[in-house]
């Protein structure tokens, strides 16, 4: 009896111990993936561009073609690389030529970036149908001109028969809608994790030491900023005018108020070097000076290190992608130019 | 009576006809990949580097990380991606810091080059682990030092236990064995094709059009140098000193002899641009340009043309490739140096 008696009472506080985290963490704006195809595909799609299964294929062919590029050599998944936490590595983006990007402005994860309400790091697109067609473009990065990028896709077939099987047998392949087609792929890149599926109400998602660091991420108040369900890209908040040890490296000035976007959390561990112009290599020293310049709050290293375990706990789980086979170039296909 | 008749001799005649090109393509040196995988295995395996599933699996992350070259952009796949023929489209290779290929070499494919019986353009190499360390080193391709490959490997965990699983807990990570589970990988990069499927038996794998490319190129002798599994990669046979109208391009020049090696045909349609140094487009005028020169030979259009359509019998299925997620670069792990 007296056993028993411990044991429940030990189970209740148990229990409140960590309803109660769930309960803080949810009232600090942290909202997990559902687990709900149907629920998730409302926070996904795009009406003007709805999510159909032709057009993931083709979108996911397109963003693992190199001959969108002007050079034939640089694909979506250089930069983005889905092996690799869905960025580069690299502290500024390479792109056509070997140009190191001009802002010296790292490439940001495409995972889970169809929660963000705002694209780029200054925060300028709202959709990732927007945002696909910018680094198309961009002369440090696959240099296309539209009318290349119509051609190449074009001039094969194999996609023109995707497109008429996506869009309807009249569809015209323009540059917009081969970027709408990339997005929509990249709105299927959503990596559920183990603090998903802890909100989700699993209370054992999370080891110990997980929600000791969640605690500590609410009480230093990082979900000020890195909140919704990406943790971060909902706001401009990252002050770049301010005291970052590292503002010295690029010229970017972020946006009309000098402000920065909120990158996601998610898949964090996996996407080092961080900060927009990937300065800190290790994550401990980035979530200190972020708390030093952000919060205006000292974080020791043991408390830094809680808030890296929580942070493991964001690592997604990722759907298989197969490579794709991409149709063969035909004598209408413009040649690579690599100059 | 009679109508049976007839139908007899048609057959009689067809099959003879077929089974009599089938010998001729088997007298000419054609060889088709075994459809037994024990035999299929004999061939493709190397007992000094045994494959194993671990080794496939290993090797795999290694030929799609691009931290193994200095710059943490570029890995084995950007030159011979596995979506495009295994290859890269481009008539000189581009690599670190965007330099061309100085002898404007083009880069070869992958798939099914375990069958060659050398390596590289000069055929300096027998075997796919030796040619697995020249690109990782070489200045305008990965750049990196042995030493960095190493340090890379050795400094993450999940790469280590999987060197562990794959030579033993007492295994030295070196950048010799690196090279081998990646060769190791490629020797599973086999494309079985509808060739093969005639070859072994099948006699309505071709259809007649393709059955009379054959023909034209056993006829011709086309498979005087292009013969064995690959349909070449068996000799260095390309006089590269003779009348070439494109030798012109890029400073190579061949082997001791002047002599350039043989390349496969699998999966030709998908791999142009097409030579050593990727200076044609168009399969018809590499066929015409081939027998000119090396057969001595005058290929007009309309048999070209036939070649062509015998050709696309060597495009092969490819398994599926699921990308791999690799490990998370440490501390330890050597910075990206894109200069």
């Amino acid at each position: 009896m007296y056993t028993k008696t411990i044991l429940t009472l030990a189970f209740t506080a148990s229990s409140l111990l960590a309803s109660s985290l769930m309960t803080d963490a949810k009232n600090a704006g942290l909202i997990p993936i559902p687990t709900d195809k149907q629920e998730l595909l409302k926070l996904t799609d795009n009406p003007k561009n709805p999510i159909t299964a032709e057009k993931i294929e083709l979108g996911k062919k397109l963003y693992f073609d190199p001959r969108l590029s002007k050079s034939g050599f640089i694909s979506c998944n250089s930069c983005h690389n889905l092996s690799e936490g869905g960025d580069d590595g690299i502290p500024a983006a390479i792109g056509h030529k070997w140009t190191a990007n001009p802002h010296h402005l790292n490439s940001p994860t495409v995972y889970n970036s169809v929660f963000f309400s705002s694209q780029f790091w200054d925060g300028r697109d709202p959709h990732l149908e927007a945002q696909a067609q910018g680094p198309m473009q961009a002369a440090p990065e696959m240099a296309a001109l539209p009318e290349h990028v119509e051609a190449v896709v074009a001039s094969m077939p194999e996609y023109v028969a995707e497109f008429k099987g996506a869009y309807g047998k009249d569809v015209k392949i323009t540059f917009e809608k081969v970027a709408d087609t990339i997005a929509t792929f990249e709105r299927t890149l959503v990596t559920p994790s183990a603090f998903d599926d802890y909100l989700n109400g699993d209370e054992n998602a999370l080891t110990k030491a997980q929600k000791d660091g969640l605690k500590t991420f609410i009480d230093k108040g990082c979900a000020t900023c890195h909140n919704g369900i990406a943790l971060g890209g909902e706001m401009n908040a990252f002050n770049i005018t301010g005291e970052y040890k590292y503002q010295n490296v690029g010229d970017f000035k972020g946006d009309a108020n000098g402000m920065v976007k909120v990158p996601t959390l998610r898949n964090i561990t996996q996407t080092a070097p961080y900060y927009h112009n990937g300065q800190i290599w290790d994550l401990k020293d980035a979530i200190i000076e972020m708390g030093r310049i952000q919060l205006g709050a000292s974080i020791n290293d043991k408390e830094a290190a809680s808030i890296e375990e929580f942070l493991k706990a964001l690592d997604g789980r990722k759907a298989d992608v197969v490579l794709p086979q991409l149709p063969v170039s035909t004598s209408k296909t413009p040649k690579p130019d690599i100059n």
